[in-house]
């Protein structure tokens, strides 16, 4: 272990943290542990816990202890209620420290908290508290709708600050890692609408479709029809004014309604950025919705979601605060759950892990630069605790801990879409 | 329905189904069906079970019943036993009256047999048995080993008979639909290597290595030490002899024992059409070989296994003559049995459905140019079972039955093995 105590832990004290733990007597004559020899125990526990994380804590009173040998970021805890709450419960006292300023991060934020989350999933550690996460995911259809505009209701100015010009609020697809956030998300609707292998002339149904982008990039430039569902007023609201704007109103449907409501008949079901939100309780009804709407013979879909290595709970900060009610499946229960019911055949699943990485550090630092306006309009603690979410969620990607799953799927009497993937990259013969 | 009755139902008698169906007096006084009242309701259930599949069903007397308007194929039935078993158990009874030369098929057999499997899946019929079929795939290591044997040890010379040059018995990769089949075999076999991202120098295992073909040709083209384990004395006779030969000894070791006593370490774990054999009990089994052996930092790996769209039981004829012990997971058994209980992350999922119809069109059709050959030494029931095996298993995979995956996984905190895709397959951007 590498962690290294470093001086003052108490004022004048000695860096020996053997000796700082010492208990002596309280002044009410019941022996207790001094504050000092607390704040030392709680740092030292927690770099004990981070052991080989390039970074140093640092109290309020100047105590600090490096995680490893060479820090590259630095944490200082501003108060020993923020420090005893770490100690204890540190997803959420560092998400609600951090968001409250109590906590601050000199250095690379990005790069400190991917180390933690490798260190983790290194260890291949487990949470115990699935069950109870689960639970927490049964979305009725009001709530489904509470938690949506939790998020997406916050103001579509808000995200014209710092997405980009399309407004796609999913992973994009860099077809080289120095194209622009622009290209690659122009790229990634056209990754989609090429595994899809899409006709002019076919219905296309899309579930939870943000501002649109993707259903008028279908329509435009592929030729078909698209009815696609959002329960988000906000963003229905400003997709039907772009479809009107840019004369695709009669190709393009936007209905404010949940899931569950589907109904009609569809060539080709496509979700992307919705399943995260169903909640596993709630897969058995997608995969009912996706069999009585889709084409029998020739149907395909895809789905395009945030997945983990295996079954886990969603974080309990961001549960919180940014994403209420979600659920990040692992591919198996998203196979299992929303597929296997109505016996669909997988075609294809690509992990665009590192595409999402590097969307967010697009995100991150754009966000980064409207910062002062943010703050200007929904305070210092949300701009904090925005900055927060998009720099765990880059370390996700980064560390391991999360993948962007792209599963297409089909009807499995239908005849098969092409005849190798060489297809979607380049010359190669198609059925 | 379409199914239509044809004469003679009965000596003499009228093509009016519902008169042959009448009961009679028997002889000895009580009222039973005759024989031939028997008879017609047997294949009257039968045709009307097969609704709208191309083929006429004709019994031993000549009456007979055809399921669609155009049939493509005939089934003669040549006895009552057979017809009696058949409208009972048809899975068995059709294999098993096949394999003797109680039934016979005239015309298309891969083509009628496609089109029962694309009814059944597009009923989206789920079988009843499951548990009991995933408790019959209890491969202990004896059992496991004579399982294999039942198949494996037929002897080379038998599969040499028909197999392609490299004696490799599993799905081939056509680049081309046109590719030959030897062609295709080493296109499988560099495509496995180009997803595992080899350098030289590297260890790869291998879990059921068949007659070495993959293991040498890694060892061959990409200089990679390679260990293969496997069961059958048979294969790994041949595969040993082969290496010798090929001057390859010092960097291909083949050890004769079960994947559960895998030890070492590597950096790229990969199986071929093992993991059918290995029974779902066992999938934890498999991870834990897989934790044990596989390069925690760098590690990454490939499972290829025939997969279903949901579980399911292997056929019990299947199971009986051909693959005792085999359990044909779906992808999401698969992902949730064998990667996810040790978060091994999937990387890639490739469904290589059509390219395992076109292999067994090749093994089918070389196996029927040397059938002469196969009775003289292995009698005609052997042969007539091969040939329907073989048509069986085509069908499967035409119909939308079966499905090949090819699973990339890698352990989670490794740097993601390529960009995009399109590394795979043509000019991209490497890491």
């Amino acid at each position: 272990m590498s962690v290294v105590m470093r001086q003052p832990l108490r004022p004048g004290g000695a860096a020996d943290t053997q000796a700082v733990a010492e208990p002596r007597p309280a002044s009410g004559g019941v022996r207790r542990l001094s504050a000092h020899a607390v704040d030392a125990a709680c740092l030292r526990a927690i770099a004990r816990a981070l052991d080989g994380v390039p970074m140093r804590i640092e109290l309020w009173n100047g105590a600090s202890a490096d995680a490893s040998a060479s820090p590259a970021a630095t944490v200082r805890i501003g108060d020993r209620a923020t420090l005893l709450h770490l100690a204890a419960d540190p997803d959420v006292a560092f998400g609600e420290g951090y968001r409250a300023g109590r906590i601050e991060v000199d250095g690379d934020l990005v790069g400190m908290l991917a180390a933690i989350v490798r260190k983790q999933v290194g260890a291949g550690r487990r949470s115990p508290a699935l069950v109870r996460a689960l639970r927490a995911a049964r979305n009725t259809l009001a709530r489904a709708r509470r938690n949506v505009a939790h998020h997406y209701d916050l103001g579509n100015d808000f995200y014209r600050l710092w997405l980009d010009r399309e407004m796609v609020y999913t992973c994009a697809y860099f077809p080289t890692p120095e194209a622009t956030l622009e290209a690659a998300q122009v790229a990634k609707m056209d990754l989609v609408a090429r595994k899809l292998a899409l006709r002019p002339g076919e219905v296309v149904f899309e579930a939870g479709c943000g501002w649109g982008s993707l259903a008028l990039h279908l329509a435009r430039q592929y030729g078909v029809h698209v009815r696609a569902w959002n329960v988000s007023h906000e963003q229905t609201g400003w997709a039907r004014e772009r479809a009107a704007r840019e004369g695709l109103s009669d190709r393009v449907e936007f209905v404010e309604d949940d899931y569950r409501h589907m109904t009609g008949h569809c060539d080709a079901f496509v979700s992307v950025g919705m399943l995260e939100h169903v909640g596993r309780p709630h897969y058995a009804a997608l995969a009912d919705t996706i069999d009585r709407t889709l084409d029998r013979t020739g149907g395909r879909g895809l789905l395009h979601f945030i997945g983990r290595n295996a079954p886990a709970p969603t974080g309990r900060w961001i549960a919180r605060r940014i994403f209420p009610g979600t659920h990040i499946p692992s591919l198996g229960e998203a196979v299992a759950g929303v597929l296997e019911p109505h016996t669909l055949a997988v075609v294809d699943v690509e992990n665009l892990q590192p595409h999402y990485a590097r969307t967010l550090a697009h995100w991150l630092s754009r966000f980064r630069a409207v910062e002062d306006e943010v703050t200007r309009r929904f305070g210092e603690p949300f701009t904090r605790m925005w900055r927060l979410y998009l720099a765990e969620a880059q370390a996700g990607f980064l560390g391991g801990n999360l993948q962007l799953f792209q599963v297409t799927f089909a009807r499995p009497t239908r005849p098969a879409l092409r005849w190798t993937r060489a297809e979607l990259y380049g010359e190669a013969p198609t059925l």
